[in-house]
């Protein structure tokens, strides 16, 4: 975002370049940090062309999650239509989503505005109020929706993670979106990570990873340890995607602030949460 | 909405002059009812439109929320520009708004958008997810909000109602919005009353009003008992929205089903409830 | 309460001295506010005792809440044995109820332990965490506990109050316990009321609900503000049951402080209370 | 319990066979799956004895969680003067405990009671209501509860329970209670894991965490989705101490049933709950 709130396309270019230094293998655009649903229909057009055209070899998510699943599909096509290699979704928010029918429903027309990508399932109850079991989702989405591939599952529950993957089979993929328990994760043989904070410390990730892959569990908390540190500033400063906009432009890639509902913060915040940052590298 | 899911527009003349019929005061488009969010912004203006034009002398309120706010203030600011009385305005529901801080920030570009229009709070915490207290946002937006003029309050308490009127002291209005229980509002003499039954029962209310004005409490008891009926049939149909469509089908004003991830009925389901409804008359 | 923290017997004759000076109708002892559930067993026993015998003809009802239904069987069977007017409960909270038949198997024991007496049905959601709809219950109740004689609905939904006396129909009482909103519950023509703040401001309840009845709803409001100023005082001061108690100590009937998990005040705080009282006399 | 609901005493002897049969290190009693909760104290007491009497060297915690702080603190010296090892505590459920301070309140007295046994958290938010963070009681209990000994945390939140850890530091110890997750917590080294369904399947995690242990995750995994399933009879019945009570008896330790708000099966139940635990072995 610029200073005036509009949209700043030409910071896109260099937020990627970051991203890919960092060392993630794909991006997930428009999403909860993304502040996807912040934008008008117009703006996230914008921002999906911007991020397809800048991202080279790099595959690319779009995010389409919005109360309106007319709008959603909508978008879904546009982003198809330039790129992406999979899209993401979740539910309404206004009207919560209790049944697996109703979810079904609801993304039936996003999945075949888009037959011929991956549609992955965006479950993040805290925030979306869906209520419904995400492996019940999936097993009745395995015929409904042909192109559901899998699930970004957000939430802590660790059964639920395990029913999905008892479901998936080959059918689903079960990706894991809690930062701050990656360790819980990974015994569970998850298929990808896709997070808030890869943006600001992928390599304490890859650390963490090739810790427990060696066996190391002691090390691998003590990465995850870092990770939790750097949640806690998040939770003291009120709203996850502002502060990691602030954290981003105190590692020098400047993206401007949150729109409201987040919070917009003052010099002094800002100057605050780089100097946490700063005490955990 | 038509067989396949798009907008009716021609659908939307005769609805309006059955609600005219049933003898409203006023029309509130675009809200929980008609589905406002489920739509694109382009489907919104053409409704708008189409609403604005065919009301004639009534005064049209036209709903806004969204999850994005600068897509509010864009419906809104064309709201104005077709004519609208008056703007209502409700908060993001994915990242649930907690401070009167937040709630301010939420409407400020919407406010400003529509600067010669009063802008009322849509309260409906039970679907909005919004925990900020009423009368704590009317007391902070009496000088933070200049053009917002009032409240629709569509929640349970009576002790905040009466709050909000503390504060309200000729510089807001507060309305009310659960149909279900009106004569425990009437004491507290609310400004206005603006419900989705409304659109297939206001003689009923006609009634249960004139009943508490002339003291009669057990008729006024005896009307609002079968508007809780009603509400019990929608409650049965798990989708008051949807039903309510249902209901005026069934009472010759066809205006197709809800979309998701409202309920999609089968004439069964259809069938049902025009039955359940007609025991009511 | 004594300043140890034990039970104060003496104190209780001058607290029913003002009680009935303050005009109630009969006495509710051992509730919410009565702290009931922070009470032993047999600390329970000895203040029903001494509450049944200083009550004179004055009618008590024991409450005999608890996470235990035998236990709560026992000191109901001890409060009829000792001239208890009727039972009232409120099922546990620790798994909370959720059903209809789990509510009436809760029930049974304790019915069965007063065959003789009228018992109530406690409804507060809030604390209890019970989710069975009321007018459900009493449905049920109405051949599955015989001597289940009515509810205590402590809870906002107008709607829902009036389900239930459309059930009752002469088997059951429907009383209002939400202090804070008896203007709203008038006109449903409720059958009594039961609350926290009549212990300290029943008169103004009286006048309240005289002007109510000659049709003076501006003065009904009036008198209904105050409660609400009242209940403000003790949300601010957050904890019910332990302002209330400071409140009785401000007007001349010490009753000591509460237990945990309510809050213990300092001077000051319990100056503050006071002083903050004084302004609404 | 035996078929009149009053508590069988004669029956533990053999349970506690049954149970240091399985393998387990200790014992805990009176908890959730105990029903400590759902006894008079009197019968608490009792039951406390026999466990106790009969256990032999093997160590039992008492759990004294209630909504009287006054009379768990009787049990826990009760416990203690007959043997116990340690003691278990949970807060009032009624008033939910919000803050630190209220909930180091709540514990004062029965930490005081106990001054030379251990003392534990039992935190489990989704039943008691008490939404206080974890690791931040235990930061301030590091000097105000000097007897308080750990917490056995029972929740989905990988990240608070590595807080907790990060708290600890050898002050405190950190248990972990979700069975139907286990393979989660192994990475974070806990200190001991305390849980319902260790009555019926203890040498399922016996194997569980040898093969984690072996860094076989394939396996570990099998052995955790063999707990998924039995939690899922445990919830499709709908009463998890209900449907373990009836696990025991179908594999020869008769326990009887749950006392209300649980659930009572009637005889096609208990069958079928039965059948369904024989699938698992």
């Amino acid at each position: 975002m610029q200073a005036d709130g509009s949209i700043d396309i030409p910071a896109i270019a260099p937020m990627l370049a970051h991203l890919v230094d960092q060392g993630v293998d794909g991006l997930f655009a428009l999403g909860t940090t993304g502040e996807g649903r912040h934008l008008t229909d117009g703006e996230r057009r914008a921002v999906a062309e911007a991020v397809l055209a800048e991202a080279g070899d790099v595959p690319v998510i779009i995010h389409v999650g919005h109360n309106s699943m007319v709008a959603a599909a909508e978008l879904a096509a546009h982003a198809a239509s330039h790129g992406a290699a999979g899209i993401s979704i979740s539910p309404p928010s206004f009207h919560a989503v209790t049944t697996v029918e109703s979810l079904i429903a609801c993304y039936q027309g996003v999945c075949a505005a888009v037959p011929e990508l991956p549609v992955y399932h965006y479950h993040i109850p805290s925030l979306s109020g869906c209520t419904v079991q995400p492996s019940a989702f999936l097993a009745a989405a395995a015929t409904a929706l042909p192109n559901l591939r899998g699930i970004k599952f957000t939430d802590e529950s660790m059964m639920e993670v395990q029913r999905c993957q008892q479901v998936a089979e080959g059918r689903f993929q079960v990706g894991f979106g809690r930062d701050e328990q990656v360790v819980a994760a990974l015994p569970y043989g998850v298929d990808w990570f896709i997070g808030s904070t890869y943006s600001v410390i992928t390599p304490w990730f890859r650390e963490l990873m090739a810790a427990f892959a060696a066996g190391d569990l002691v090390a691998a908390r003590a990465h995850q340890q870092r990770v939790v540190d750097l949640v806690a500033i998040m939770q003291c400063h009120q709203g996850g995607p502002a502060v990691l906009k602030a954290m981003l432009a105190a590692l020098g890639v400047p993206c401007g602030q949150a729109r409201p509902p987040l919070p917009h913060y003052g010099q002094a915040e800002l100057a605050a949460i780089a100097s946490e940052l700063r005490e955990l590298f």
